[in-house]
């Protein structure tokens, strides 16, 4: 079951460990799109992104039983660390399967929480046979990503804090990969206030959710799929599809150009470090001004973990 | 006169006009070096450092009838920045002089708020000149980045607001350019808590205020001085070198390279954009662990306003 109720209960379940992000604005950006954007700054949750919410709810639900086999995923990179570091919350081993291309910083996190890495070609088949055999080898609980109830419910209490304590949103936007902060950002938001939209964000070399939701069918990505937005690759799940279909009001999508503008914005202007696939929110919005105008706008700015320099660089 | 009351007026004084800016943490910085570390982050201060602080208590206290010759002051930045968006929240007009070569981000901000630029050659001395070009065609009156009162007075609200949210502070680290944030801090701290201990934070490769404060007589910088702290090499203003030695505990300093590696700490592991300028007083930390082990550490965290191409290619 997906409702309110579920969210509720991840955020008391997971409040000891997790951050209640600050709220930040920035009066140039205002000005910039002239709508009243409120920031939602899970770059600065723990790990680096919301990714750490859900993964809390799903690791601190596990039935003792199960415990001592630990925790298993596979991950390019945040779900990853998030998974770590709850697991070395919980005390329960964590096997965390990542693509040898990672980004370095998020190599590192997951190592320094203390989880087992094994680094497989980039490939979707290769990280899901690589997982498929430590499963086998541990008797480990998998944890996907976006497609695990726990998780989608966990993600969800990052708009439940954000509307908890701003009631005045006309809409809240989320970025989109697997579409696991998405569905539960729609669960929360619909069902505390109906009438607040729910809009997602997406790349437009990386359409596949956007494509899928506008012909109500799954469309599948293209397997050249390529985008600056690294958090963003993952193909929608199903069960955020499905979600989706019924809860977000719409979907708009972004340039490359456009992303790395917005994300250099941020940097530059309020000062914070934000992934392309978190700035892909303010990107939509300066695309497509005239839709976000005069509204008050909550951004889930979903996290802050790159190598600064290879981004940089695009500026 | 420099006292805590002189302070207090400037926090009432510019209160409508600040930002009360937030204190940060991070369990992963505070695991290096042992010990609390609490940041006071000036870099989301308006125009992105604590300069606006004293800039607004400068241009707030200026006498009505001289408001319509407007202000004038010459900086490589921060200081033209702060004294740009003050003087347009006034409604009168700013005159600022900036070197040539100042990071593109400070030259766009100061023309941004509407202020009137005369660029010149970097030298202190041609800066000089072009400033008293501009006092005697216009007869504004100028505000020095630190020699002046009521900019000492203002950048001390920073220590003031963090010492009233923040009472278990064993010290405060305040960086050291021209000296005005460090002399204003210490006004603050040593009225409030005499016992709260405050240090400086200097680059080993522009030392002067170490050379002068170790020595107790004023060591000039030499005209060789680089650093990649560019707020920092302002020679030390007389004023200010009068309460440092008077109220000032001790000055630290740290090599270039740490102080990168401390920039580069920051920005991965905190998420937030901080000139190396302001970057200096972790460096500090991170090269005397030993004087800083166990200890409650304010950092006034200076600014956040850099090229960040060209810092993120350092790292």
């Amino acid at each position: 079951m997906f409702t309110l109720k579920e969210i509720k209960e991840a955020a008391i379940r997971i409040s000891p460990y997790i951050k209640n992000t600050p709220v930040f604005t920035s009066s140039t950006l205002n000005k910039m799109t002239g709508a009243n954007l409120y920031f939602k700054c899970e770059n600065f949750q723990k790990t680096g992104s919301f990714k750490f919410r859900g993964a809390c709810n799903a690791v601190f639900s596990l039935p003792s039983d199960k415990m001592q086999y630990g925790v298993a995923t596979h991950s390019s990179g945040n779900h990853g660390a998030a998974i770590a570091l709850a697991a070395q919350l919980r005390g329960i081993k964590a096997y965390i399967v990542m693509p040898k291309n990672s980004a370095e910083v998020k190599k590192l996190a997951v190592s320094e929480y203390g989880a087992i890495i094994t680094f497989c070609e980039s490939s979707l088949d290769k990280r899901k046979i690589a997982l498929e055999e430590i499963l086998d080898q541990t008797g480990a609980t998998m944890i996907h990503a976006y497609e695990n109830e726990q998780v989608i419910d966990g993600q969800g209490t990052a708009a439940l804090e954000f509307l908890l304590e701003n009631g005045n949103l006309d809409m809240i936007i989320a970025p989109i990969g697997g579409g696991g902060l998405l569905s539960g950002t729609a669960i929360a938001v619909k069902g505390l206030f109906p009438h607040t939209i729910v809009i997602g964000a997406e790349p437009e070399t990386a359409n596949d959710t956007y494509l899928s939701f506008k012909s109500k069918k799954m469309v599948l990505a293209a397997s050249s799929t390529n985008t600056i937005c690294d958090g963003l690759l993952a193909p929608l799940g199903k069960t955020a599809f499905s979600i989706i279909l019924n809860h977000v009001d719409d979907i708009y999508t972004a340039s490359e150009q456009t992303i790395i503008y917005a994300t250099r914005l941020i940097w530059e202007r309020m000062k914070i470090i934000a992934e392309p696939s978190a700035a892909i929110t303010l990107a939509i919005i300066l695309e497509h001004t005239q839709f976000f105008k005069n509204k008050n706008i909550g951004i889930l700015l979903s996290g802050g973990n790159v190598d600064i320099k290879t981004i940089a660089h695009y500026f």
